[in-house]
């Protein structure tokens, strides 16, 4: 670490320092995020590049009374290194340590949990109304990427800021790129004017800005009104926020730190919202992650020597994501009418090598999840057979439209759900731990989960050859070892059929798994087996329809735990109890001499379901996170012991995200 | 019916009219749908502005093979009366007739189901894509209000408008207002054009188009150039697509049918997408629908002598609506921390009252609900007290902000979410059948839902008392009668408990009801009272959590019955069945000859629950609704008799709504 970083303690020590001294510590920052995140892993790229643009906003701003928000958020390094959680950059994104994203749990700094894109705009403006209704004079300030700005939601917020009459500076930081290269008209209107911008002209317009924006007295309107005169700012990108009325300065240099801090310390007199835009450059002082920003965007653990970057280990299996990635592209060349739609996710969605081989059957449409569904719709009107790579929680965004423009319509859409369950480091903004809960209600829609990478491939046969739309989901994991596939069936996908594993002599229980927990299932088959206890196991492959032979079993008087990588409530299981409890009154026999009913022997009294519980699960490893959900094998066998009255009563030992308790 | 209507079976015959003739045919038409909705109501003030642009476009287009889009939908009544389902307007909106709304099963010039807003882009650029991927040239025209286009999932289709390098014009239809007037800044853009134009200058603006718009042979962007040279266009607006690279025409008058005709002859040809922006008044012809737009936006029938126009006959009580808006009025009055926020739906929420008293408390963001729930999270940040007022249909366009900026964050913010369950005629568009499944998964988000007005009162003073986010649903309903106010329980709604209306001595089943189905639950007990079976009722007051002690009958022996006005998949009755899941886990014993273990005798072996099968309920009464969904006082008692073996097994006599099922 650094000597001035050494001694930065919090953000008051930052306003501390001059102007030459900021310089130096934005230097020494940057090796420090290096150093860090090549041990840890982490968002590298995007933190490498607003390091200066914190620095100068922490120097202008007193952001333990003012407000600073920051969009998606996995940007946020530098701001959380000087907000005094430097030490624990050691186990970042680690259960140890700190979340890669601001959390209002780990500093009075932090405003917002996110995680998600454009939602910074919408929440400022929120925080101003409220500060101006309270008649607070706190300053607000939102820093949004130039890939999130596109998003509806942003939209949606900018047409809004006119509800705000007081102080709100949005920051919109360019930096050409979301997770991919960002796509759409605006970031062709961006990269335009990026190219004719000189650092000169950037400094230039700086320098303007600031003589220009009003200091206390001066009417704020008149001061912008001669400045447009004064300077030529970039055009297309003023007019699309001219037309919604927004004042807008820019664009200037982010790397510039004395020029920001003046630019910062002349706009927060201003008493209106205003937005700023400001050129970074994605992991500058580090060449690698400048060249391959998809690999440095969110990266693992690296080797530092020079610029031979590799991996520190390789995985020992594929993925769910590429066996996905692979498959697609295969059925691709048989089957023309194919065609993949992601929204800025080709890289993590398994997509590179489809987009290599069928660039033109390729759409990437930026962060815009709603519109990428309802294009999907809109192409399978027509007759082709779109397939929708969104992460499972990102998802989240199309609800409305995956209810209206497809199951509405009965169009055979398959939507291929990356980052199912639970994912690891990123934590609660990145779970997916809904979609078979919102999915399920829709009438129309068919709900399945491969459990390995053979089915991966059935799964995607038959969802692409289906008349009704279906959804794919699968975890950010490795596919499982070659003795669990091998334990698997390998049988075509049928609607709503599941497929018996595993069959144990006179065994009183069934382990019904769903998607890729099917591992887990088989290996808590053997730890029971070990113990002399004999269990069946099932892999459900469909959540909707669910297979009734599932229920069945009751009727032979066997116990059900069902299994899955989603929270408990509104999931597969809940599925299985649903229909467990309408098949049991179908079966009702009356007791003649009482007049009473008695369910039938094949009633529900014996399933389990297994699932998340309704909290939010902390960063930590998936592996770890599977036990915390309750999902993992001796989770399973504990239950099958249970049931079968062989051991003590689980105690709550679910720890809650004490993060996102705020 | 006119002459010239009464000739006009399909589309082929509009385009046999002359200008003159169809200039007739727009007053005849205009006269047919005022008749036709005066007594059926439905959508007024939409369909009359469009009458016109209606016609010209089905005299330049033929949409049988050309592809005709509407947002949001409501306004395709002129579209629907000249496609051949002219005499199915006496039963618009109910279950022996047509849908107000576009549906392909009723007609092939019909693409989508539609009826929410902001979709049509999004949809149009995939099926320019498809077409485009297939080689094939059929037109495809897009009409989107200025309402919709603010809307996210409008803007993030714009933005990747480029992607499409074909045909395919967008018809902005601007009557400056939506159900409430447009909000936000470009609402404001539009209307500063509008004012400053003149009906010879919008002519003049067209004559100018057409005249530079390419004929086959000339290049398309050489005319645009030449066209941007030679007219001022309305500069605001344009700047808006220009700067997202949209070439942009007009504005134009939408009622001169000549002018409009000869535009989409000039603009048909272009090969590449361009937007035509409209002017069009809405209720044209009509001047209460222009002078009380949000009164005529959407109504039932009314009388027609001249201008005095009153509903025909007046409701016998209060609704849910009104009722919240009375009590959120008298609440505010007290607590200066509450303020209320909507998307279009100030009148449809409600919220007029609010709105009149605390206008600087109350905040309308247009149709922008992802917006309205992160600008409530960030008022609610500040310490403030939001209600968030959104249907529930379109309430799911906010999943993905519910979850992260409000349940993730832990903030009080209040929901209250109207035309939950189903909605009679508006039908599968619009029906509230999932919120609770998509709200119950989220940790931290408590769910309820009044049974009668004085509920209501009581369940918006525990949500704003609270600590924690809360969700109160409600339908499109009327409160029930006095004598089921009575019936109730006036306790103060405590978190999780639920209330025991009516207790039978004896009894075998409680009917654990949800929400406004109170009422349909005494009336079943009544039923089953007068053939000697007596019934507890209780009123849950909440999904979630919920009440334990429900599951705690089950060891008292009795039978449940859930009643909810929701999807059975994923609701209160699937919450109720987790539940006991878990509790009978619990309680299990170890039979010590066997080793096996017994479910307790309040396992979950008799419940029964009741919603919605998974299905699109067509367009009908909302009472005809209830009993397709399996949840009104006949169902439950005959339940109640089956779970008592009393009566033969239910048939499945659910209809699926063949309209969706194209």
């Amino acid at each position: 670490m650094g000597d001035l970083l050494e001694k930065i303690k919090s953000p008051a020590d930052v306003r501390r320092l001059s102007a030459a001294q900021l310089k130096a510590l934005a230097e020494e920052i940057r090796q420090f995020i290096l150093a860090s995140v090549s041990k840890t892993g982490g968002h590298l790229a995007s933190n490498l590049g607003v390091v200066e643009l914190t620095l100068a906003l922490h120097k202008v701003f007193d952001f333990k009374k003012d407000k600073l928000l920051w969009d998606v958020g996995h940007q946020c390094y530098t701001h959380k290194i000087i907000t005094g959680r430097k030490e624990k950059f050691e186990f970042l994104r680690q259960v140890e340590g700190i979340s890669g994203f601001p959390n209002p749990a780990e500093s009075e700094y932090d405003q917002f949990v996110v995680g998600h894109a454009g939602t910074s705009v919408a929440t400022a403006i929120g925080m101003a109304l409220g500060q101006h209704q309270q008649k607070k004079t706190d300053r607000i300030v939102a820093i949004v990427g130039d890939a999130s700005i596109v998003n509806g939601v942003s939209f949606e917020a900018l047409n809004n800021l006119g509800l705000v009459k007081r102080q709100l500076l949005i920051v919109l930081n360019d930096n050409s790129m979301a997770i991919d290269a960002t796509q759409g008209a605006l970031a062709k209107t961006f990269s335009k004017i990026r190219l004719s911008q000189t650092y000169e002209r950037l400094r230039k317009m700086a320098d303007n800005i600031v003589e220009h924006v009003p200091v206390i007295g001066k009417s704020a309107e008149e001061a912008i009104e001669r400045l447009k005169k004064t300077i030529r700012m970039a055009v297309p990108t003023s007019q699309l926020f001219e037309s919604l009325n927004i004042p807008y300065f820019g664009p200037v240099d982010g790397h510039d730190i004395n020029s920001l801090t003046q630019l910062f310390e002349a706009l927060a007199h201003l008493n209106h919202p205003a937005i700023l835009h400001v050129y970074t450059k994605k992991g500058k002082g580090f060449s690698p992650a400048g060249s391959r920003p998809s690999k440095f965007h969110s990266t693992g653990p690296f080797q530092m020597n020079g610029d031979a970057v590799e991996s520190a280990s390789a995985p020992p299996r594929t993925s769910f994501t590429n066996a996905f990635g692979k498959h697609l592209a295969a059925l691709a060349h048989k089957d023309k009418s194919i065609v993949a739609i992601t929204s800025a996710m080709c890289d993590g969605t398994g997509l590179m090598e489809f987009r290599k081989e069928f660039a033109d059957r390729f759409y990437d449409v930026g962060i815009a999840e709603s519109a990428a569904v309802d294009i999907a719709a809109g192409l399978c009107r027509t007759g082709l057979r779109p397939v929708v790579c969104i992460y499972s929680t990102f998802l989240q965004r199309s609800f409305d439209q995956i209810l209206q423009e497809v199951a509405l319509q009965d169009l055979p859409v398959v939507f291929c759900i990356d980052r199912a369950g639970v994912v690891g480091s990123d934590g609660p903004t990145h779970h997916g731990l809904m979609d078979i809960g919102f999915l399920r209600m829709m009438p129309n829609m068919v709900l399945t989960a491969p459990a390995n990478d053979i089915e991966m491939r059935l799964a995607l046969e038959f969802a692409l050859s289906h008349s009704k739309p279906v959804v794919i989901r699968y975890p950010k994991d490795l596919v499982p070892p070659p003795e669990y596939v091998r334990a698997a069936c390998s049988r075509p996908f049928e609607l709503g059929k599941s497929v018996v594993v595993k069959k144990a002599k006179g065994s009183a229980i069934a382990i019904v798994s769903y998607g890729s927990l099917l591992t887990e299932a088989l290996k808590a088959a053997a730890l029971l087996a070990d113990e002399g206890i004999g269990v069946d196991v099932i892999n459900a492959r469909f959540s909707a329809p669910v297979d009734k032979k599932i229920v069945t079993l009751l009727g032979k008087g066997k116990g059900i735990i069902t299994v899955e990588d989603h929270y408990l409530a509104c999931g597969f299981g809940s599925a299985v109890l649903e229909m467990a409890a309408l098949q049991a009154n179908k079966g009702r026999r009356r007791d003649k001499e009482t007049g009473r009913t008695e369910a039938r022997k094949d009633s529900h009294n014996t399933i389990r379901p297994l699932g998340a519980p309704r909290t939010f699960i902390r960063h930590d490893s998936r592996y770890a996170q599977l036990m915390e959900a309750g999902v993992n094998a001796d989770k399973i066998a504990q239950t099958a012991k249970e049931m079968l009255g062989a051991a003590p009563q689980p105690q709550e030992t679910l720890k809650a995200c004490t993060g996102c308790q705020t």
